[in-house]
């Protein structure tokens, strides 16, 4: 897989349970054969599969159990995926087009459920110990996306506040993959508590720093994404912390012209990096990070926990 | 309850249930509190809770369990109902504003969402051996769903591809609601197995009985139904049979034209009537209630079924 291809290890296992799931996918009828092909054709990275794996590791543990688990997790992801596809009128996903752009927003509604059912069957089956947080953290991520719809266009929005969002939208699944793996390798009940505060703080960190990407206004699908977020509402912590520092309003004036005049979203782009906010962001992501690390230490030794860390260093020093 | 109130016995169980409900979807978030409050003060029926309690009542079982597995099965129907209505576009549900008009389409997504988790993590506390049939049966809802959306304006619709359909959408939930009663009740593998049969002829004759009303004209809301349907293309066993009948194919030049000229639905659902298609679809569904009798009567002795017979004669004897 592309994503892994310079990755020392994982790609094989990944591999694997890439294939789980499209075993428990492809016993769909006919005629939802068509959609289910284009979901597995398309390009998904499996980071929280990897997750679960790389945690797994840390003891002893069954991997075709561990592959199950994460397939599930994944399929748990996907159905998220496709919901918040609808959402936001996405064109593309995973490098295909979204499910809601080519079936239509009815399909990707009763999609996204019957991802969800196929997830919770393949846990219900020998996984029955993961069901109860899985179910609690699908839950959180809900939470987090109506929170984020809730505050739309909200141009006071906090640090506090954003950061509560990713706390549900990407956090607790990360959270949760570490929390997955550390119960199939048996940890004791203080490392799975330290497990869970470094899977997130993983997450705080992976979607600051996904966040911190779009204003990089290099790449131009990269320039693109942020701006797609900033027409539809969706204020991420560069922007919080450029509207801090925007003494004269000039950020803020642009972003009440959003609407009628997009032609500046360059502009605000521009404004966002030249006002510290990605900066200041990159700094918060940092914390984060050591913060993951500092409780990564706490769940093992060096050695044990060598693996783990190394993906954590991986997902998380990406150029920005 | 309005719809219990000449029903006696079930009003305050129900309303156990009920609480139940409430007592879990009141620990929601601040700002989800006005879409729960929204979706508690509608007017549901909870039939598929009371489908739960009288099967319960063949054996020994303890009503508080009973009761939050009931209460779990009627959060996952109302999750179905709210994406349903994003689907159909639905103004209103349960004698309210539906979820998706009043909070629009992307809350109504998340919130389905979140009282999928919702049921699921009330499962899967004390109740793990529910949770794998009843993911399972959301899988069969949202085939049944899909289904029915593929097969949208098809005027070749067979007698076949729509039992398919309301098996699925209908059918599935009702049996697993006699299962789960059943199982609480501790019965027997081969009683289990009938009862099941039982709830799958029950829900398919509920789904042909609630297709049969959609075309009696009488009353007014009954006639908007049948005609919202038509619209969206939902073709249902009354006008298949129609069609079948409809050798002139005046019918069927209708159903053409239905798209342009909206003031011909008071001639169709005429049509539908004339041409026998409610009165063919009427003695499929006694064939069915024929057959869920026969099963429920290889359950258990007539005394014992008396609660649960009393309870599918309400339900199957409506006036249509």
């Amino acid at each position: 897989m592309e994503f892994w291809k310079d990755y020392n290890g994982l790609g094989s296992e990944i591999e694997y349970v890439k294939n789980i799931i499209k075993e428990n996918l492809s016993d769909s009828p006919l005629y939802m054969k068509d959609i289910i092909n284009h979901i597995l054709e398309a390009k998904g990275k499996f980071i929280r599969a990897a997750l679960v794996i790389e945690s797994a590791s840390l003891g002893k543990s069954d991997f075709k159990r561990v592959a199950e688990i994460a397939a599930a997790i994944e399929i748990l992801h996907l159905a998220t995926l496709i919901h918040d596809d609808i959402i936001d009128e996405a064109i593309m996903r995973r490098g295909t087009e979204s499910i809601q752009h080519r079936y239509g927003k009815d399909k990707a509604v009763v999609c996204g459920d019957y991802l969800f059912a196929k997830s919770f069957s393949l846990l219900s089956s020998d996984y029955q110990e993961h069901m109860k947080y899985l179910s609690k953290g699908v839950e959180k991520i809900c939470l987090g996306e109506i929170y984020q719809q809730t505050n739309r266009f909200n141009t006071q929005l906090t640090v506090r506040q954003y950061l509560r969002t990713i706390s549900g939208k990407t956090a607790a699944l990360f959270a949760m993959c570490l929390y997955a793996g550390g119960l199939e390798a048996k940890l004791k009940k203080a490392q799975l508590k330290n497990l869970i505060r470094c899977g997130y703080a993983m997450g705080m960190s992976f979607q600051i720093i996904d966040d911190c990407l779009d204003y990089n206004g290099t790449d131009l699908t990269i320039g693109k994404s942020a701006k797609k977020d900033l027409l539809q509402g969706y204020y991420t912590l560069p922007l919080i912390y450029a509207i801090d520092n925007d003494q004269n309003e000039v950020l803020s004036e642009k972003l009440e012209l959003l609407a009628e005049e997009s032609f500046e979203l360059d502009k605000i782009i521009q404004l966002v990096n030249q006002l510290d906010g990605v900066v200041k962001s990159k700094a918060v992501a940092e914390k984060y990070i050591n913060r993951a690390d500092k409780y990564l230490m706490l769940v093992d030794d060096k050695e044990n926990i060598i693996k783990l860390r190394k993906l954590m260093q991986f997902l998380l020093k990406r150029n920005y």
